[in-house]
């Protein structure tokens, strides 16, 4: 990174800062790792490095389709350019099989399908620990409208069905994943787009064979290596050699 | 096949016999490739094996996302045990990037990233040689009623989310591709249910770097072994060892 630009958010695994061009910013991938609301933390050597390429190649599969999503280009190993976006500050989740938080409150084992997906959403605010909320609080608090939460889950749904099949392609269940979702104006005319990142960080991957877990619930369960799991994921989808195990950052395709 | 089952109908491709339960049939899966209405023909090894392979990939992938297909199971390398549907006399035609009769029509080169996905349908019948409609035609002629339609819709452009992104996954751009829809009853409730076959058959399928088809164009326009190409599909899918470069039917996976 540039010491001379100037930083416009710091998040616990990127920062933001302004962007080369009008209405852009520059989204910088660290290694760092955190989980429970940032009481667990750590730095996993090469972590921001994988997520920036995967981000990168799922944002680009979704272009492709017609989901718009806030990424343009990459612009080094750890950063890349983004539309600057109006974040709605809720997280929204996908889940296909029921895990994590969801199992918790339920009593569902880990793993078991869900009748459909479920979305649900979290209000982004660290300080609360990112508490789950309804519809009818994010309609009430005026975090978004009601066709911004219609166009949301359309929006949710499509990347889910994407996502879905990129998995099942190289063996891999799509348990849950989260996006964040921002607002940009064409011409006086209000859209939704993806923004943040979509990479393992922000899905629940597991094996479909073994179970095996691919994604970050390895660091917080203390499951083994973060950068190997990661590296699995990126070497399925192509974007490593066939014979990369670890991380060699100046390899990835 | 056995002998002794009842033959319910006979395509090009593919027959049906009865099922081993009510409600089901069995789809055979033949070695036959035809092309433009059947004018041109041949036995194409293997073709079958491959296909009742990778449709079962296919719509064990969407049943995974509940979109419901008449998939039960694999019986053997060429039949698979299917429920039996009231088929929508249409082929659902998704089109992300121009190819084929839609080039022809409009002088659009092949390849050009359409505005948006296009939904068009033939009318299913060979005399005729499965004319395009309109749905004007289908709601007036009774074919499929504008419910129909609608659901028939969102079929499509699920399924169209999914397949590109398993093909995104291994490297393949999915020009286009065709459904055929049935309705089934269950409980005295009507749906609709994905039928017929997903396959290199019925899919336009071009490597992403190199514009290689991969697909029954290979066939239609005399473009080297069909065989080669379905089993290029089935390898990046992981139906196929990996050093696998010709078909041999026992080492599908």
């Amino acid at each position: 990174m540039a010491p001379r630009r100037k930083k416009v958010y710091e998040g616990k695994a990127k920062i933001l800062y302004e962007g080369t061009e009008p209405g852009t910013l520059v989204q910088y991938f660290k290694d760092d790792a955190t989980a429970f609301n940032a009481q667990k933390k750590a730095v996993i050597e090469g972590k921001g490095v994988l997520n920036n390429r995967l981000s990168e190649f799922f944002m680009t599969g979704l272009t492709n389709i017609g989901v718009p999503t806030h990424f343009i280009r990459r612009i080094n190993m750890r950063e890349q350019l983004i539309r600057q976006v109006e974040i709605i500050p809720l997280e929204v989740i996908v889940r296909n099989f029921a895990a994590g938080s969801l199992s918790k409150r339920l009593g569902i084992e880990e793993g078991t399908l869900l009748p459909r997906p479920i979305i649900e959403y979290s209000f982004k605010n660290d300080e609360l620990g990112d508490p789950m909320v309804s519809e009818e609080y994010i309609a009430a608090f005026g975090w978004a409208s009601q066709q911004d939460l219609d166009d949301m889950v359309s929006l949710a749904l499509r990347v889910n069905d994407f996502l879905s099949g990129v998995f099942f392609a190289v063996g891999i269940k799509l348990i849950d994943f989260k996006i964040e979702i921002g607002r940009v104006w064409d011409n006086d005319f209000m859209r939704l787009i993806v923004a943040d990142e979509i990479s393992p960080d922000s899905c629940r991957l597991w094996d479909t064979k073994t179970g095996q877990k691919l994604d970050k619930d390895v660091f917080r369960r203390d499951l083994g290596n973060l950068t190997d799991a990661y590296t699995e994921v990126a070497r399925r989808l192509g974007l490593m050699p066939a014979n990369t195990t670890s991380l060699k950052p100046t390899a990835i395709n």
